[in-house]
């Protein structure tokens, strides 16, 4: 059956890039409320390509951005059951001045591998997730069914941490029961080299605003005498790490699982090209982190800390003397198999108690907490989607980790008691969350194929 | 000569009280293009105030709002030679909403002191330089002539960084050439007790640029392999002081001089209110620095560091995981005799080198450096003041210092190769720069009968 489907994924490639840029053109913004309105549009416009398929589909409200939920039954109940997760948001595009075109305006542009679409969310995770939408597209056009039950759960909160995910599992878990949960927004090792993410690290997300004086204060007249809460927040940031990158945190290293020697010889035999990953990263030196360590074991096995934004006192040109009466930063830990989020809040609490100087405070927010996750190798369901991609590439597919985090797989495997297969087509250089993102046709296109080639797997 | 000079001002007080106020009502904002007309206005004011003394005196332009340079030979060469120097400029009266009454409509208020004039500019500097333009206008009046040669210098950009000043003091400089320059725009100790201010910091302002990768990068895919340059800025912005706050950049206190046995005592007479200095300021507790010294003396003698301003990453709100490409800090240092900008800047150099993560780089930018200022207590002018003020006041003057900085202070002793007399009547409580600036009228008269005493100390 999957050969007319594939068939019919090549001779409408064309018509699919359309409806991809389609969805491209919707400003979906999560982190800003200027754009509510193109969420909901977001939203509106995936259940509307999906229920001519046969879904029962609809939006449903949350605290934050609606998700939509949906239903297709497939064969009938004996058949496997997949749960497909996206997001239908995107990144902010600021900074928008480095952009070659509008941002909401998807551009075909060539690129050495044919063709690439740039545009905000070109990749992450329209592009993705559209891979799927057209495969079960295509296989329905082509059979009139799917050959498989599938419910889909796409959320509007991903870029601002998936606040409301976790909720909506609960409130629906009977409903989003599935066998195994299915999601592209990760990436392949290289263009020709197709890969199943197997370890995500987690991520702890926080914001930490360190308060001094009442009102601000002429550093003429007061320095030396009351805290500055820039100096007080810096202090404290600055002792966040030592010199190689280790979080001082206590504890924080107390359940970290170190990869296996099977582990570390796969990943050596993938040959990483350390110099390309830093010539993508625009450095010549690594720096930052555990120089013992290969930088393929440091994004996917090893926790880490960055600061991910500060704010304080007088930004403009020039000079102005003041102390401010606020500072703040947002700080993130990359967590892996087997820290305790809830444990590392308490540790940084006191952390961040015993390292405010006097005269100031510093408050401790938390935006989100996810740990780690791991599929298992043994996995039948991470067995089928090797072999899908086996039959649509030339080369034999690879397990890779990521650095990153997708929260709907800790909690499909907290919540709903089944694993994520991570099934992505991104490339190293596709820039998700910096100006000019792309995604390659080719690998839109070949991503489409290894999605019918599932549904062949799984029925 | 004195006696007669001190009844007309006693007498005259309703008359300097409206020509006061008739210079308080020009707006002139020197940060606001739009009072550009109104700055010119309040050179022009000033010009025909004292002109009629015999001043050849004439508004001379710069790249920026002009300056009011006057001439008066007095009783000839042999006489004492006063530079006195005002600025005409005022801050913007913004937050509009909280004034009582209109700011450049003058109000007289009643006050626990008598009276009080309410408007912008009230006391800075309108307010204190009225007080030596009004006592040279009496003595004129009664003696038909001034007893010293007086140099006016007035500027226009006090209170936008005095961007001018410098170019002014270069260019004329011979004319310029006095024994002592005289300023009022410092605060006495308290109603009673009036001061001369002998000690103000100096202030090296930088800023540190810190770049790591080429563009913005997800936290996710290279945290903990690609330096973070807030993570490395805040590194060595922690770094810069310990958790007394004492500067960490080596040599920084090697030519610190520590305040002598007799200015400590005096110091100590002085009985400061350490719970009001620290209430003015919003806070309960100091912090912030060497908490071993008294906050009189860590803000009169002691160098400090504080970060003006920080900015880097994403900063709005919610989270964003992102590697920035940049980040940066203004830093400035309070300076205290002897410190050398020049060498601490060297030193602030290596010092942002050696602990500078790998895989980041920080540029330092240095927007100003001036050493601190110190008038020698055996100086005859500065003797010729306190007995002014002991001639008019009850209290004996106290010698003060100043956290802050006065540009005329330090560039009248590099430029002209002078000393500089702060002799100032604002209280704490004035409110410069804030809503309500006032100017207690008693503090405007006495200040008048001290100038025309400094005139017969001078003669």
């Amino acid at each position: 059956m999957l050969e007319s489907v594939l068939q019919r994924i090549d001779n409408g490639l064309e018509g699919s890039i359309e409806r991809w840029a389609d969805l491209l053109r919707i400003p979906s913004v999560s982190t800003d409320p200027a754009y509510e309105g193109a969420m909901r549009e977001a939203a509106q416009w995936l259940r509307d390509e999906l229920a001519p398929l046969g879904f029962r589909i609809e939006i449903r409200e949350t605290e934050g951005h609606p998700v939509v939920i949906g239903h297709h039954e497939g064969p009938g109940d004996d058949a496997t059951h997949v749960l497909y997760y996206g997001h239908y948001d995107v990144q902010p595009p600021e900074p928008y001045a480095e952009w070659r075109n509008e941002p909401f305006e998807p551009t075909l542009e060539n690129s050495p591998h044919g063709r690439k679409m740039v545009a905000r969310g070109a990749v992450d995770d329209k592009g993705q997730l559209m891979m799927w939408v057209e495969a079960l597209k295509a296989w329905h056009a082509e059979h009139g069914g799917l050959p498989i039950q599938v419910t889909v759960l796409l959320e509007g909160e991903e870029e601002v941490g998936s606040k409301n995910l976790r909720p909506v599992l609960e409130r629906y878990r009977d409903e989003l029961k599935a066998d195994v949960c299915v999601v592209s927004d990760t990436g392949m090792w290289d263009v020709d080299t197709p890969a199943i993410t197997y370890t995500l690290r987690g991520l702890l997300y926080t914001e930490l605003t360190c308060r001094g004086p009442g009102h601000d204060l002429h550093s003429g007249f007061y320095g030396g005498a009351i805290e500055n809460p820039i100096n007080g927040l810096t202090k404290v940031l600055g002792a966040l790490q030592d010199g190689q990158g280790r979080v001082q945190v206590p504890g924080f290293y107390d359940n970290v699982v170190e990869p296996s020697d099977e582990e570390l010889a796969a990943w050596k035999a993938l040959n990483m090209d350390d110099a390309g990953f830093l010539a993508s990263a625009g450095v010549t030196t690594a720096g930052g982190g555990e120089s013992d360590r290969s930088l393929l074991e440091r994004v996917w096995s090893r926790p880490s800390c960055d600061i991910n934004g500060i704010i304080g006192g007088f930004t403009g040109n020039g000079a102005k003397t003041v102390i401010p009466r606020e500072a703040s930063a947002k700080v993130s830990f990359r967590l892996v198999p087997d820290q305790d989020p809830d444990r590392i809040i308490e540790s940084l609490r006191r952390f961040i108690d015993d390292h405010t100087p006097a005269g100031c405070s510093i408050e401790l927010t938390v935006h989100s907490a996810a740990p780690a996750i791991r599929i298992p190798t043994e996995s039948r369901y991470l067995k089928a989607a090797l072999s899908a991609l086996d039959a649509v590439y030339d080369r034999e597919p690879v397990l890779l980790g990521s650095g990153g985090s997708i929260p709907i797989a800790a909690w499909a495997r907290d919540i709903l008691g089944i694993d994520t297969l991570l099934m992505g087509f991104s490339l190293e250089d596709d820039g998700m969350h910096s100006p000019n993102e792309k995604f390659e046709v080719t690998c839109f296109h070949r991503g489409m194929r290894a999605h019918a080639a599932l549904l062949e797997q799984l029925r």
